[in-house]
């Protein structure tokens, strides 16, 4: 038997070079080295100076201790096993108004065949129901043949790069820092990926000019672009868009003949007072432009929001402004893979259309949803005013989504030491703060920054009783590194 | 208002053309006239000589009315709220068996969060479940490491697809017949499919020599052929390799260099005592060729075999002989769509350890298992008896899968009347038969088939009291149809 992998036939050389090139920082690199660390505690848990790793690189809530909103577990499981729902004990166990909603939804599904492929876009009466919340939140309509529900985003995501990009002179506006879906997936596709820069100096603010800028830059060197990914509240950032502002982009996208791609999967979370969530759809419809005059499509999924179910896997995306000729494309492409799981399909139909006052369920899941989303804004101000107290760190404040992006300024010795080690200052940093405390961040190098600014990004989800232990450790370690590396 | 789209930016003339190039039948023409003509039925229930649509064009069994499996349900149930697992009614309505399979499962999860993103490659106790399933199999060891659970078993041969393709010159080897995924995911990542006809006159049949001689024959046109695909049992075609055949087969692929990709997804499904699954792995481990000296990748899902659970969307693949670099990459990559989802990758460990001689849920497990394989077995056997009773019309018996591929000689006044209205004449025979009995069938032309001949797929996944029906139905059009076109 051979004692290598020399006579198989795929080799890194031999492999498509897309792949290789195609990067995603947030499961990267120091995520691997977290998994080793957490294998060593478990078999000695002497083995580091902590005793747990506190995974604040993904959005992952339920990961971190938060728990599922009870009538969506409640209906999905009801669906599961619908023999269960004319039994006597079924009434003990699950409340009234779930029950209602599983027979609702079982009734959209011909035989009540959950374990059926549905059709490729997703099942009609759940695609009725999310159209509904659409409008609800809008004040819009909402088409369900616009609709395709998508096993999470990232999908959804795929189809449409994979539907624009013909080649590396496509080009993708994309934000820097940006969530690193976007780059991943340009690269697999084969385009260019064409930054515009946020500015950290104005709360991570999304200038037109630099959009123009970019774009004119792009055009210059022969890449056509065709769309415009705008991720409101901000991911990696935090930021949310002010409605005049997103008036500006579509204007832009509108005149330049972009596809508004708009990553919305953050809209149900925003912490501050002084800011609200504005789909781009309603923006766009508010200022006169219908179906015809822009191209939108809208990401939404499951696994944000005060829900939190990334492990479902659901989610959808709103596709305006495409003629039937493109439309069938996409449906095409989507018929190839059949349909997205059903239970994510339900949850999505249940995040757009939770509970109402009055039903049975109405006040646990608003205490719930509020319980969430009111400790989530109390653990960003926390981390936020920590981030801001560490020696060379400045911090935006996290107006909404799930994380925050504090700029690190490091010292040159630091920066030396990791050119050293032959890795990014701030993977350098990313690295010894997990090596110290068993916190793993993502480096900021990961999502894009300007050029000689570090960064990493750090969720605000860990339980909120837990917050203090990271700051203080945060702060040790911050404090160590800098006697360490000042100049 | 513009009246039409042309001032939004995306033309069919500017998409990826990989995009429009690539053909999926089984979502095809057919299937959107059935679902125009249902909604007809709905409106106006005596519009059409026939009161419903009978899908026979694709293998999605719970749609026809397959009943899940029981235990399987109750699981995913309790896995989804796990907060009824210690209520006392839980016990009144779900068997013991279940609930603790389902304590099982949630201890593997980390904090019991189903709604976590999970590791990429799935639940690492989930991962080992399915490897104890697959060693008891073959009788030979199974790696977690080497698992990969995905949202069904499409998007893992996308994944090899896209790791192996590079452009045009790179080759695939398909069967033809072929199940369209093959042809569509190869025509999304730009690669060349290399045809290798399977032999209907001796039942389907995979000869070597065909291999090589495609293989020579794309070499010769400068095309690097990268991998083999196998599906056995076969779909659309039904035979179940002998297990001679498969040593040729993972010889053949040792010398010439390719990568073997096994669709193995209908292993449950055989009807015919004289044939038995075994896997590629059990084969090659069999013929002596250890994990460094064959690359071998093996797609499973739950949405065939005896369960049926489509909508679930659970699959793996298992891959070996692929070197540490190579698999680093397809984690990457596995890595960017975070994981698939948790009650899939539930499912998938459950169909890979069911209940056992002992478990509470065993006896009626089993017979929900067994009434649900013989009755496709006698399904198979009836509606290949009424087609080969057909004019012109024969018919190789299903062996296995879920599906019979009839070749039906067409008259040439039939031929050119498909011809008249720009339709394959499959297609055109497909379509009037849908118009007169309300059947779905897939034209051959979708499958791919040897040039001059025509076919069409029919599941034998109708429940069985409708199989009388259907089979008077079919004979009654096929006399007339015939009829009307006989030469």
């Amino acid at each position: 038997m051979a004692s290598d992998y020399s006579s198989t036939p795929v080799k890194v050389d031999s492999i498509n070079p897309k792949v290789l090139e195609c990067e995603y920082a947030v499961r990267g690199e120091i995520v691997i080295l977290a998994q080793k660390l957490q294998e060593e505690l478990k078999n000695n848990p002497g083995a580091h100076p902590f005793d747990e790793i506190l995974y604040c690189n993904i959005g992952n809530p339920q990961s971190l201790g938060q728990k599922p909103i009870t009538f969506f577990r409640e209906v999905l499981a009801l669906c599961d096993h619908p023999a269960i729902l004319d039994k006597s004990e079924t009434k003990g166990l699950f409340s009234a108004d779930s029950i209602k909603r599983a027979l609702q939804i079982l009734k959209q599904i011909p035989g009540r065949a959950t374990g059926a492929y549905s059709h490729s876009q997703g099942i009609k009466g759940l695609r009725d129901a999310i159209c509904a919340g659409i409008e609800g939140r809008d004040g819009f309509p909402s088409d369900p043949n616009d609709i395709f529900l998508t096993d999470g985003a990232s999908p959804a995501v795929h189809m449409m790069m994979q539907l624009l990009i013909r080649s590396k002179n496509d080009g993708i506006l994309c934000p820097i820092p940006q969530y690193p879906l976007y780059s991943a997936s340009i690269a697999l596709h084969g385009g260019t990926l064409v930054p515009y820069f946020l500015d950290e100096a104005t709360g991570w603010g999304l200038e037109i000019s630099e959009l123009k800028k970019q774009l004119e830059s792009a055009k210059s060197k022969g890449v056509n672009v065709r769309a415009l990914v705008v991720i409101n509240p901000g991911n990696p950032t935090g930021q949310v868009l002010a409605e005049d502002n997103q008036k500006q982009i579509v204007d832009f996208c509108k005149k330049e003949g972009l596809v508004l791609l708009a990553d919305e999967v953050y809209q149900e979370n925003i912490y501050v007072p002084d800011k609200k969530f504005h789909s781009f759809k309603k923006i766009a419809r508010s200022m006169g432009y219908g179906e015809k005059e822009i191209s939108l499509v809208s990401f939404q999924s499951v696994s944000k929001g005060y829900y939190g179910e990334c492990g479902k896997r659901g989610g959808y995306m709103e596709i305006t402004g495409f003629s039937p000729e493109i439309r069938e494309q996409i449906y095409k492409v989507a018929s190839v893979n059949l349909c997205s799981n059903i239970s994510g399909q339900i949850l999505a139909s249940l995040v757009m259309n939770p509970p109402k006052v009055g039903d049975e369920s109405y006040e646990s899941y608003s205490a719930e949803k509020d319980a969430i989303l009111s400790s989530l804004a109390r653990r960003a101000k926390s981390l936020e005013e920590a981030l801001n107290g560490l020696e060379g760190v400045t911090c935006n404040r996290a107006e909404g989504a799930m994380y925050l992006f504090p700029r690190i300024r490091l010292p040159n010795k630091a920066i030396e030491a990791a050119k050293a080690v032959n890795t990014a200052p701030d993977a350098f940093y990313a690295r010894r703060l997990l090596n110290a405390t068993g916190i793993v961040v993502v480096p900021g190098s990961g999502f894009g920054q300007v050029p000689g600014t570090w960064h990493f990004r750090c969720t605000i989800l860990p339980q909120e009783d837990r917050i203090p232990a990271i700051i203080s450790r945060l702060t040790e370690f911050h404090k160590g590194f800098m006697d360490e590396f000042r100049d």
